[in-house]
């Protein structure tokens, strides 16, 4: 085992630089939580000089007994002032926290250009800044902005800076590759060289504007830094910072450092996914280690070689990172994927069945008109049970209708429907939020009479994709319904040239599939409608 | 200026592996000639032994006097049989191309494992293949799958793999992390030693299972090898296969090797996202170099050093690879974001202006409500001139209503607005192919009296997303819609509880930014109303 790497995760302020990103301090607090059960060393909570919410954060985590050090971020005191007085500073003290990132100049352009100061005021701004963290028993940072540019351009002038940082007690350097452009054999040599320099320990805070965020970390490593600055997800301004969802793994399991507690590496997909959540920001499904295609495999030689030896196509065992394997259906598998699919539900086929090759040919029809089975696995086994085994048909739907109309105030939406449950029919209508909301509503209403454990569920995301932008005027969409309860989460699909058709697609598949996992109830319906305390 | 590399585009083939990826022959057939006019020097189609759809391809690319070479991809042989007989290489002799790639095992557990076979019948398999090819006269390609892990795990017998290709007349050998497990340093190491050992040029073909594949390409390069494989914004299985839009300007703007012809990298942008159009896949908005978010600033305080000169903050000039700045507004920002927007718009505004604290105040609110302004810069700037200007008031909604019924076959959808304009009520209805159609019909129709132009515009996208997910009896959607026409593509934004009213909403921000830029036509209304011939 190597050394020890000490993880700073500014997801709460760097990360929220991302186009999109907004978090409150109610979302800080629950990713600051999850952060620290992770185990990173550090979490950065934000900048209590530039906003409230920031503020709010730093006094609402001391009531949590966490590991990880809640660090405040600033910049050195502004030019031609002092550090006593700064507000900025004084706004860090005040937050009460055990450590701080100080961002500063190391590049003498931007001293002349952004800053519009001397290069000695600024190298005077490093040393009062950090100076008075450590006089208020702050564990400082110097985070040295464009540190690889500037090196570039005036070593000495970068190096100096550094300096005045060591020199006024800073616990850690960081060099930060700020517009993302250095190559990982420029980060290395330089790390490498300012570690001959300089006596405190170095850390890395890179961006991904080459695509070499996680390259040019594991650089800095190797050349002998001890931090790690990012974000999970890698969120932040342009491309993103340093993804440490990425950075973490590979230090740990292809490098042998010491990044996390033991054992907590298991918890890395499902923080990303839960830190996703709250920043409500779709995860790209390919995402390395954590992304939800991470470890699925879609051709099918691939295939065929993953279910002798899963070692064949992949790198590691997916359980290290908490994530898992999945195969996915598609026109280019061969029929082995359906079958793995199959045999995962437990159905019985083989692939000399016929009703195997009529399935493998309905599913390639259904794509081809724009269903989409990777991200609904739920219509999925509805498909493979009709076709593989008898289904009994819980309800049939007569007809359905809404009514939408606004005039002053808001819009109003009303759904009908007319069901048919074992020969019983109900006609029932409720309203809703929206039209989806209100067609969820009068269907429950019908069957929660039968099936009472419908209450349990809830429809928890609702997705919306045009298909066919090519063709505008015969454009389709395509509904993703995921719904959560009964301590499971599935996802429907539904295809129209109408949202709510598809949307009403999308959630009948989506009650079937949870009906069929529940009791009924043997009622007499009542000719009075039950007013629904259900909603979404 | 460096030596030349090859670029080898493998988005029709193992791009087409990613999850959610599918292309049409004629999906296939825009995208080739797109790669062309990008420069790239081989266009790898398909697999001409797996689908019909790729036989097409080749067949239909032939009407085609592209620059690059297409090429087709397949496997060695199968085991205990003979090239001359094999289908699959039959195929791809039938299809015409210039160039194929054979992937081979090169991994000694592959062989056991996967194939099933002695190692010396895979070699015989290598051989036999990449000979067969040579003697068509085909340009031929060994993809050594699993090199590295075959190399770390028995160096002799991955090296063997490509000897035995070498004295088959093999043009390139190409090195693949097919699992995407390897290190930057494994690679540069591994690839100059192989280096040394073979005369025929090495190309080299990543996976980003680790977020290294472009870094990985990248130390490729550097130890000697000069063809690349890749896929347009980096699809493929997993984690996807090395980006081709990051490699490319790092290969040229960074290390100053030559890929493409002088002046095409500029089309880089542009062709990103006219395939991530044609495969439908949306592009992660902090994409490297071609994103939406790749040039744009939302910090406060880097907008204002932006604005004081752009490479403050900028690596390349975004022009380079046809990108461009992006100014973002944002609760982070200062009022220097919203004032550069309302200056690139034309709006003569200054700081101290007591209307742009009011609509500074007016989006934050907003945004916190659930608008987003980062991806609907029309409403934005409806916003703006509300705040800045004197804004005609075009038209008001006196009310909206729709009637959505199925019962048998398919769903109806009614739409009817009561709209005023000048004081002329305009009382109308029509249909569409789902409610956002019928309302965009009939808001349409209501106007394309007075506004003729009307009809040159149309809905080129229209997307949703709930948001508040957290609190579901209380979700929201975010509506937003892009419309395209008088040469010129703008976004609006709608927000609601309910789906009809924000895209109603969005729909109608859409056409007032579009009435803005439109002269209008002073008819007298027609009682009967016409029939629309206006759809989206």
């Amino acid at each position: 085992m190597n050394d020890n790497i000490f993880i700073l995760d500014t997801t709460l302020r760097d990360g929220t630089q991302g186009e999109g990103i907004s978090l409150s301090a109610d979302d800080k607090l629950k990713i600051a939580l999850k952060l620290d059960a992770l185990g990173v060393h550090y979490i950065e909570g934000g900048n209590p000089g530039s906003n409230s919410k920031d503020i709010e954060f730093f006094q609402r985590i001391k009531d949590y007994n966490l590991n990880a050090k809640i660090t405040a971020f600033g910049s050195t005191r502004r030019k031609n002032s002092n550090a006593e007085t700064d507000a900025n500073l004084l706004k860090i003290v005040t937050s009460g926290v055990q450590a701080a990132t100080l961002v500063g100049k190391s590049w003498d352009f931007h001293v002349h250009t952004a800053l519009q100061t001397t290069l000695e005021e600024n190298l005077a701004m490093i040393y009062d800044s950090i100076a008075f963290l450590k006089q208020h028993e702050i564990e400082a940072m110097y985070d040295a902005e464009h540190f690889f540019d500037g090196f570039k351009n005036n070593q000495d002038y970068a190096l100096a800076a550094l300096r005045k940082a060591q020199d006024a007690g800073a616990n850690w350097l960081v060099l930060c590759d700020t517009n993302g452009g250095t190559l990982p054999d420029e980060i290395q040599e330089i790390v490498t060289y300012v570690k001959e320099q300089l006596h405190v320990p170095i850390g890395i805070h890179t961006h991904n504007d080459c695509e070499l965020a996680v390259a040019n970390t594991l650089a800095a490593i190797k050349a002998g830094a001890r931090q790690v600055q990012g974000t999970i997800n890698g969120y932040g301004e342009r491309c993103g910072n340093a993804n440490l969802c990425s950075i973490i793994p590979n230090l740990q399991l292809k490098m042998n450092y010491n990044c996390l507690p033991e054992n907590n590496l298991a918890a890395l997909t499902s923080t990303a996914r839960y830190i996703s959540e709250i920043a409500n920001v779709h995860m790209p499904v390919g995402q390395p280690y954590v992304g939800n295609a991470a470890f699925a495999h879609k051709g099918g030689i691939h295939v065929s070689a993953i279910l002798k030896d899963a070692k064949t196509y992949e790198h590691i065992a997916p359980e290290l990172v908490g994530n898992k394997q999945r195969i996915l259906v598609s026109e280019l598998a061969g029929q082995s994927n359906i079958i793995s699919k199959a045999v995962e539900m437990g159905l019985d086929i083989n692939t000399n069945n016929e009703k195997t090759k009529t399935i493998i040919e309905k599913i390639k029809d259904l794509e081809h008109q724009g269903y989409q089975f990777e991200g609904a696995d739920a219509s999925l086994e509805l498909l493979l049970r009709e076709a593989f085994e008898e289904v009994k048909t819980l309800f049939t739907i007569e007809s359905v209708k809404m009514h939408i109309e606004k005039t002053n105030g808001s819009m109003i939406s009303e759904a009908i429907v007319k069901i048919n449950i074992d020969g019983q029919q109900v006609y029932t209508a409720a309203e809703g939020n929206g039209p989806v909301n209100a067609l969820d509503n009068a269907l429950r209403k019908a069957l929660v009479q039968f099936y009472p454990n419908i209450e349990k569920i809830h429809l928890s995301d609702y997705k919306v994709r045009v298909i066919d932008e090519k063709d505008a005027t015969a454009a389709k969409v395509r509904v993703l319904v995921e719904s959560t309860g009964l301590n499971n989460t599935w996802s429907t699909v539904g295809v129209s040239s109408n949202v709510i058709e598809a949307s009403w697609e999308a959630l009948v598949d989506s009650i079937r599939y949870a009906l069929l996992h529940m009791e009924k109830v043997d009622l007499k319906i009542e000719t009075t409608d039950r007013i629904g305390l259900i909603n979404h």
